[in-house]
């Protein structure tokens, strides 16, 4: 008898009592037991608090990212046996990979997130800075800062490793430990996989906890700076969510519940075009992938009523290759749902689905499973409902969480927007469909009830991940029915688990508090140039002023001729004097910059390497011949980049004229060598 | 005997009953009576989804930014009336400025944010095009569209202008309609300021409702797409969050909660520097202002141990120069508290915070206001409360809402850390020093606790608008006891009333949907250049092809000579070579885009006024002497400027080589003229 271990408090602890079995979804056979008796899940969380969260926080971003990404290395050399244990919650190894294979690519997307779009640092800046006095000597600037609690995740059952992974990265990439709570039914595969993860001892000690079984008394002990992630059922989100310690702490509640999704069918798209074929191919695979056991899915198939029949029979004739069984066999396309109890719970919101149409295909009550028992697996053929009175409320209201969806008809845009809001918000959408006009009146239509929507056509079909896929960059969640809650989407997953204030001062504080130069700091004019120094003898606020240099007559006339810009404003003082902005002939904003590169460059060999862009550059003040430009260029944001021996380096560059106005304000990018070891 | 009225489903509506009595918090005479009896909630709800949503989401952004500014106008047109009013909620003219003025400018601060951080379009494409497959068939790009119901906003009534405004402002602009409630007890000025709005004519009907007295059902009424912004106490806010409606169907719950925000004195602002005097100068202000009736009032001002008798002693003598009584006569520095009610609540939470320490200035029970009845009028003396044990629970746990501090000592920067933090989450802090490693440790250590904190010191005195002061540019809210909310925060605020979807399609799907041209969606290269094309005729995707333009060796050096930019990688070969980016003399990044501009351009006089800047400038391949260069312009978003004649341009830019790679890739930005008219 294997007991499923949880891992809490810096051990591996077994429950005090025996646990409850958790059978085989395809031979009914007990694969392991489980329960969280005994587990003192208080302490989980100071310990979390105490010691994941700390060494969490002394990481940068980017050090973070490098942990995930070794992890996600890690798993994926495992995955074989992950896919084995995977086959007895009923996955077909297709269904495996979008789980685990899914669940490590993720790891990978925010791995790559964090270096790329975070900075080297243990917090965020966010946003510009915000003025906030006329002279200067007050601004704002918002930064975020990694929660100092614990994330608590409660996890589904239908996806076992994706599901602890698409919460566990952007809560370690945050800096915040995390407590896994899989869920029971298939707690066996989160839990081997949990334990590859604290195994590998990649991950710092404390930022990974996981309990396996009942969550007993785990939310009485949050405290305000915890949060819970939550994925599951609507009744279970309601009850957690209104947990007094939750309600009573304002503890961030994430809530991810599946939905009443649905697919809108084009009337462009009439049998015989690639977008007939792609909403009937898409349609199968969301009612079969997991056994239709994706909060995700398509439940409602909207079709323009003129191509119900056909839609119908193309349906039906694929579902007809779908060979339902036990998945180790290589001919099934479809395996068990989670569980018996499952099955009977799909049984029964079928029958009230039933009350508003009719079985198109299957039979919701038996099947003949290849290669396993139909009695002790927990099989079930996909079953296509057909709904032809689009208004009747079951199908809008009723969610059988399996290999179930119902077609409904509608007869214009308008209507296929009032039928999928009638959701009541859902996690995902797709609209199957090449009609420029009607995407458009459905997607900003059905927008604000939607987390994600697809919109599939001959254009993306080739590469479109489908309508079932959460995806790390994107958001994931929906309003209303959906939860209300947001997950993933790249940074803001991240976000999600950190503190945002808005934090006033004085700009020399402020440039002090985020290591970034605050214009209206004191800029440091050194003897030596600062591209002569290394990346690590670098300060912000290092500065080089260069110039004065006068644009004469002759260099906007020679700079024309020589690129070729020969725009009025610099050629014809008519002309220039004609356009509103101008009083006469100007400097090209291009000669502006080439003579501040040449005021500000420090030409020999040295630590600069290059220059590989510029951001926010701005014309503010036209330069006429005789005006004489300085530039003055300070280091504003250091960089490093780990195990490459340079660093970004960000630079704030003022281009002044004789009177000290601004005529042009940029950041000039370069990279910057490491002083040689 | 005035009645307040409410104004909802397109009339004004009086109460069925006669309402209860709201007294003169300085005279106790009846200002007006308030009922919300026999008003239809439901259809008020249902009035502003149907009229004021439509309405507001077909605005631009834009033009909603612009009916703000007008409302501002408007609004501060009738000050003197709503001052009047004010002093009977017992406020100074300071205090209803800070409440009237407050509110105003925040209209104003949000209609310039929405001009200039938002576009003139009715939705938000928000953040970078997510590439999502290889080929670059299959891109994301979130969407922020505004929800499709009511934005219920419950006000406290310590800020019966300003809280109704702080509400109503970023989700106008957003485009969803408000619902306001103000509170009782002061809602005869939030009602006049009210009618001024509606009676103005300035906004769409049914884009502002507001209801007087009590909520009654309103929330049984709300669904999916409405949301609730509370601002009171803890305790109605646990009661609201948990209601079955706001549970039941997601709703977005955003509560802002009074809490023990606490001030820290640094370790170096001894009695004699300036710190020192800003630190007590700013804690009688919070002290006083509002009659201490702020939910950003100090209630904790930790200082240095040594430090607490000089700060008692200098608070002290501030204090006893702050005149109380009838804030109609001008000697007089704080007015009454909103009720006899609330100062009643004050002694008793007086009661509570006096078994942590002493009176250190004024008597709770005793005052001699100045032209005004002591027990008609809810008048209250200051109360300084010094205790010297911080390990106490009651000065980190009891509020006294009023005008109540506590001195508490601390030992070092981490004490005073986790002293901050026993408030279990605060809406502002503040940090009095000049000491950048004090205020650094305690400022990160203190963010997560926090929705906002000011660092306040020599150099931003002279701006700073204070500890208790939220700003539109800046979050307002605070995790914890603070409600875990937050509010305004520039167009963070805007985005709290809209839905985030993610859009999965093809680019030129995306291109349609999102009138933005998407890298990937085919170009229209037209016989006419697009530079000659005015605002109204040019298309997104409209693109010049110039080049290809040989670079030579000559070019380079010619342009080092002439720019000064003599940097080695331009001017020797040797040098070049050994960097690691670079296989010998590379022409400049600037001439690269000179050269561009010279092949994009169209020199004739037309509609293109100006190259105002240029956005996302990368140089991708080295450019080498003999490498040709070719420049795509293609036309990518298009902004009307209402009112202006002209529009903002942005053009996508890629200069490529002769192998097709791109050499730079960057946003072009450009003022375009309207066609004459």
């Amino acid at each position: 008898m294997v007991v499923l271990r949880s891992y809490v408090s810096g051990s591996w602890q077994s429950p005090a009592d025996e646990g409850v079995p958790l059978p085989d979804a395809v031979t009914g056979e007990e694969v392991a037991r489980i329960s969280s008796e005994g587990i003192d899940l208080g302490a989980a969380l100071e310990y979390g608090r105490r010691t994941g969260g700390p060494a969490l926080r002394e990481l940068t971003f980017h050090q973070r990212a490098a942990l995930l990404k070794a992890l996600a290395s890690h798993l994926r050399e495992h995955r074989d046996e992950l896919y084995e244990l995977s086959a007895r919650t009923g996955a077909t190894l297709g269904d495996s990979k979008f789980d685990i294979d899914g669940g490590i690519g993720v790891l990978f997307g925010y791995s790559s997130k964090g270096r790329r779009e975070l900075p080297n640092d243990t917090f965020l800046v966010e946003g510009a800075v915000e003025p906030l006095g006329k002279g200067g000597t007050f601004v704002g600037q918002h930064l975020c800062t990694p929660m100092r609690g614990v994330a608590v995740q409660i996890n589904a059952f239908n996806f076992p490793v994706w599901g602890p992974l698409e919460k566990l990265a952007p809560a370690f990439l945050a800096g915040m430990p995390s407590l896994v709570k899989p869920a029971s039914q298939t707690a066996y595969l989160s839990a081997r996989m949990l334990e590859l993860v604290v195994e590998s001892g990649i991950l710092p000690e404390g930022s990974v906890q996981f309990v396996c079984g009942d969550a007993r008394d785990l939310l009485d002990h949050l405290t305000e700076q915890d949060l819970v992630a939550f994925t599951g059922s609507a009744s279970t989100a309601q009850r957690l969510r209104t947990h007094p310690a939750v309600v009573g702490r304002s503890v961030r509640f994430n809530a991810e519940a599946d939905s009443l999704n649905c697919s809108i069918l084009g009337p462009d798209a009439a049998p015989g075009t690639q977008e007939f074929d792609l909403f009937v191919k898409q349609l199968v695979t969301e009612m079969t992938v997991k056994a239709g056991q994706k909060c995700t899915a398509i439940r409602r198939a909207l079709v323009p009523g003129s191509l119900m029949d056909d839609v119908e029979e193309a349906v039906r004739e694929r579902l007809a290759k779908v060979t339902v069984g036990n998945p180790a066999n290589a001919d099934v396309r479809m395996g068990a749902l989670a569980s018996l109890d499952q099955r009977e719970e799909v049984r029964r919101s079928l029958k009230a689905l039933l009350d508003a149409g009719r079985v198109a295909y299957g039979d919701p009550d038996h099947i003949s499973p290849v290669d396993a028992d139909a009695e002790r697996g927990a099989f079930m053929s996909p079953i296509l409902l057909r709904a032809d009175d689009p208004d009747r409320p079951e199908p809008h209201e009723v969610e059988a969480f399996g290999p179930v969806s119902t077609l409904l008809p509608y007869t214009g845009a308008e209507q296929a927007v009032e039928l999928a809001a009638r959701g009541r918000g859902s996690l995902a959408g797709s609209v199957v469909t090449a009609d420029i006009g009607f995407a458009r009146e459905v997607v900003l239509g059905i927008a604000p009830w939607h987390g994600r929507l697809l919109v599939l056509n001959g254009e993306d079909a080739k590469e479109s991940t489908g309508h079932g896929s959460p995806l790390p960059a994107l958001v994931h969640g929906g309003p209303g029915r959906a939860g209300g809650g947001e997950e993933m989407g790249g940074v803001r997953g991240v976000l999600h688990h950190m503190q945002r204030t808005a934090v006033q001062a004085g700009p020399a504080m402020l440039t002090a508090l985020t290591g970034r130069w605050v214009p209206g700091t004191d800029r440091t004019v050194t003897e030596e140039h600062p591209f002569r120094k290394h990346l690590e003898d670098l300060r912000v606020g290092d500065t080089a002023v260069g110039g004065p240099r006068t644009v004469t007559l002759e260099d906007v006339q020679h700079f024309a001729e020589f690129t070729g810009d020969t725009f009025y404003a610099h050629m014809d003082e008519e002309s220039a004097k004609a356009n509103p902005f101008f009083n006469g002939r100007v400097a090209h904003g291009y000669l502006i910059v080439s003579f501040a590169a040449g005021l500000f460059v420090s030409p020999d060999p040295g630590p600069v390497l290059a220059n590989y862009g510029l951001e926010n550059l701005r014309f503010l003040t036209p330069v006429y011949p005789g005006d004489e430009l300085t530039v003055t260029l300070t280091a504003k944001q250091i960089t490093p980049r780990e195990g490459t021996g340079y660093g970004e380096v960000r630079w704030d560059t003022d281009v002044t004229n004789q009177d000290g106005a601004s005529v042009a304000k940029y950041d000039v990018l370069t990279l910057v060598a490491s002083r040689p070891e």
